[in-house]
C-alpha cells in the first residue's frame, strides 16, 4: 500500500499557531495588561431567535416517530434549496432550486471536495495573498499551482493576464485576507477570460453578505457568461454565525459542461457517493435564516460587524494608513506603517497597544509588510482596540 | 480544463430507483393491496430522550453570546472522543481519545474521503457482493479494483487468498448488505494477511452495535496487529438513529505508518484542509448516547430491531429457507427458493405476499438469486410480513 506523498508537499502553516504563542508569552511576561484581539476570523454573537426557533422545533420533530427524519436528500432538502433560490432571485439571479443548488456543511467542505470532479493536471490560479485551504487542497492532488499577484498597485484585486493559461482558477470576493471586493465589471473580465481559456473559476461567495455597495458583484452569476465557466460557494457561517452550526451551498449552473460532461450532475454522483447530507436540525436552522423574521434579525448582525469595521477604518483613514476592505468587507488589510515588517508590526502592537492582528506575511510573499484586522470581535473590544491603536500610530 | 473522467466509468445503480419503479407500478394497479416495506435500511424509531433533551439544551447553548460555539476542533470536542473511547473501553479496546479518534459526519462521508491519504496506485479488494460505495470512491479515482468472492460456500465471508496481492482491503462486519459477521479468528486472519501484504484494511463497523455473540468481533481493534493495518469507521446511524442527523467517527491507530508517513496525522491533515467540523449542536447529541441514560434508551431501540430480525429469521428456519444475518445484524440475507434470480422473486413476492425486498443481484454477481430483508420496519409491519411470507413458502 502507498500513501499519498504529495501530502508531503503541503506546507505546514504555524501562522494562527505562531500568533497564539507569542500572545501567550506576552500575557505571561505582563499578567496585569489586557490584551485585545482583532485577529480571529470566527463570529461571535450568537444565533439570532428565528433560527434558535427552528432548531428547537425540528429537535422536536426528531423525538417522534411520525414527523422523525432519517436519510435525506443528498442534495439537500427542497424546502432549504428553495430558501436559498428565494435569496438569489433579490439579488437578481435565477437559479434552479432542483438542479443547480447543493446544501453542504460547508464553503470549506465543498471547495475542497468540488476537485474531485477535476483531473489532476489541470493548472490552478489563485491569488497571492490567498486563503491558505486553495493551495493546499491543490497540492494534496498533486495539481500545478500559480499566482496572481495581488499588491498595492492593483488594489489587491489582480486582473486576468492572458498571457498565463489557467485551468482551474480562484476568486474570493469581498477576499479574505484583503477584504479588496470585485466590481461586477473586473469580475466580468475574468469571466470573458474564463471563457475564453476553457476554464472553470471557483468563486467563492462567504462574504457577500458584507457588500452594500451596488457596483460590487455579491453573486459571480450577476456576471453575464458566467454560467457557462463558474462555480459559486457560500456559507451561512458569516451571514447568521454559523461557524460552529455548519451549513453552506454551492451553485453549479446547469450549463457548465464540457463535451457532454456536466460539472452539477458530476457533483451530485460525487456528493451521494462520498456524502450523506447535512443535519435535518441544521437545515431547518438554516431555512429560518432566509425567512423574513431571520433576515431581519440576521441584518441587524450584520451591522453591528458593519459599524466594527468601521471603525477600524476611520481610524486608519484618519492616521493616514493605506488599506483595503472595511467598507464592504469584515476584513482590513492594511500597510503596516513606517515600513515595517507584518512581524514586526505584529509585536509593535502587540508590546505597545495590546492588540493582536493577523500578519499578512502569513497569507504569501505579496502580504509581507501588510496586516489583518477583524470586524468579527464585540463592540466594545473593537471600540477599545481601535483607540488604543489611534494613541500609538499618532505618536 | 479537464474534468475526471473516471466518473465516466461509475456503474449507475437502478437498484433502489428499480425498486421504487415495480412497487409503484404494482401499487397502482393494485390499489386495495397494502404493500409492506421490508427492503429500506434505514431507521424508524425517532431519537431517544436523552438525545433530545442534549440537543434541546445545546440549541439553548447556541442562543447566548457567553455559551455561543463557534468553529470547533477539526476532529470532534474532546467531550465525544473522550465518550467514543469510553464505548471501546467496554469492549476492551483502549484507545488514545487525543490522536485516535476523529470525528465526523458520519462513516460514508469518511469511508470516501479517507482515500484522499492513499495513493490512485493502490490495488484495492472489494468482496462481492458489496455496498456499492466502495467501489465507486475508487473508481471516481481511477484505481483498480478487484473482488473476493462471498458466496454460500464461506457463509459470504471470504476468507485471505495470499496469491492475491492487495493494497487496500474493504471488509464490513456484520455485513450489508449479507448480515454476515467475521469470528474474531476469522479477522485474525485478515489482519494478518493485511500485515504480510503491507496492506491496510478499511474496515466498517457501522453494524457493530447489533452483535451479541462474543466470538464475533464488534470492532477491528480487538484483534491483535490491527494497530499496524487497520482503520476503523463507525456511525451513529444504526446503533442511534442518526441517519438523518449525522454523526460517526473514524479510529485510525498511531501506530498506523509507513515510512514515516502517518496514516492519522494525514487524515487530521486532510480533515483541517476539507472539513470544519460536526455541528456543536451535534456533538452534544452524540455525546448523550453514550450516556448511562442514553445507553439505557439505546438498548431498548436494538432490542426492539433484533426481535424483528429474529422474527423473520425464525421463519425463514421454519421454511428451511438459507440464509445469512438475522442474528448478529439488522439484514437478512436470504437464497430465493426454488432457484428463483432476485428480481423474479421480488416480483413473485410482490405480487402473491404483497411483501417488498431489496433484490442481491444488485449488490453485485454472487448475490444473484439472493435476497435482502432487513428488520429496521416497524414491529407490526415485520409481524405481517413475515406472516404472509410464512404462508406463500409453505404452499
Amino acid at each position: 500500500m502507498n500513501f499519498n506523498l504529495n501530502y508531503d508537499n503541503v506546507a505546514e502553516s504555524y501562522l494562527f499557531a505562531e500568533v497564539a504563542n507569542r500572545v501567550a508569552k506576552y500575557q505571561k511576561a505582563h499578567p496585569d495588561k489586557k490584551v485585545l484581539k482583532l485577529g480571529i476570523g470566527d463570529v461571535t454573537l450568537p444565533l439570532v431567535p428565528a433560527v434558535i426557533s427552528a432548531l428547537h422545533s425540528a429537535v422536536d420533530e426528531m423525538s417522534r416517530a411520525e414527523t422523525f427524519k432519517g436519510y435525506g436528500p443528498y442534495e439537500g432538502y427542497a424546502f432549504l434549496r428553495e430558501s436559498i433560490a428565494g435569496y438569489y432571485k433579490k439579488m437578481g439571479v435565477t437559479l434552479n432550486a432542483d438542479k443547480e443548488i447543493f446544501v453542504s456543511d460547508g464553503a470549506k467542505s465543498d471547495l475542497g471536495n468540488i476537485l474531485d470532479i477535476f483531473s489532476d493536471d489541470n493548472v490552478v490560479l489563485v491569488p497571492d495573498p490567498v486563503y491558505p485551504v486553495y493551495v493546499d487542497t491543490n497540492v494534496m492532488a498533486g495539481r500545478k499551482v500559480i499566482y496572481a499577484d495581488a499588491t498595492e498597485k492593483n488594489g489587491f484585486l489582480p486582473m486576468p493576464d492572458y498571457k498565463v493559461d489557467a485551468d482551474i482558477i480562484y476568486i474570493c470576493s469581498p477576499n479574505n485576507p484583503t477584504g479588496a471586493a470585485y466590481t461586477k465589471a473586473q469580475l466580468k473580465e475574468w469571466v470573458d477570460y474564463a471563457n475564453s481559456k476553457n476554464a472553470v473559476i471557483l468563486y467563492d461567495a462567504a462574504y457577500e453578505c458584507f457588500v452594500s455597495d451596488d457596483n460590487l458583484a455579491r453573486s459571480i452569476f450577476q456576471i453575464k457568461g458566467a454560467e457557462t465557466c463558474a462555480i459559486e460557494f457560500c456559507s451561512l457561517s458569516k451571514i447568521a454565525g454559523f461557524t460552529g452550526t455548519r451549513c453552506g451551498y454551492t451553485v453549479i449552473p446547469a450549463a457548465l459542461e464540457r463535451k457532454g460532461f456536466n460539472a452539477g450532475k458530476a457533483w451530485l454522483r460525487r456528493q451521494s457517493t462520498k456524502f450523506n447530507g447535512v443535519p435535518y436540525i441544521v437545515q431547518k436552522g438554516a431555512a429560518a435564516v432566509f425567512s423574513e423574521e431571520g433576515m431581519t434579525e440576521i441584518r441587524q448582525n450584520l451591522s453591528y460587524y458593519a459599524r466594527n469595521a468601521k471603525l477600524i477604518s476611520e481610524c486608519l483613514d484618519e492616521l493616514g494608513v493605506w488599506y483595503t476592505g472595511g467598507k464592504n468587507s469584515p476584513y482590513v488589510w492594511l500597510k503596516c506603517p513606517d515600513g515595517m515588517k507584518s512581524w514586526e508590526f505584529f509585536d509593535y502592537l502587540l508590546e505597545n497597544a495590546q492588540v493582536v492582528g493577523t500578519p499578512g506575511a502569513g497569507f504569501g510573499k505579496n502580504g509581507e509588510g501588510y496586516f489583518r484586522l477583524t470586524a468579527f470581535g464585540s463592540e466594545q473590544v473593537t471600540k477599545e482596540a481601535v483607540q488604543r491603536i489611534k494613541s500609538l500610530l499618532k505618536k
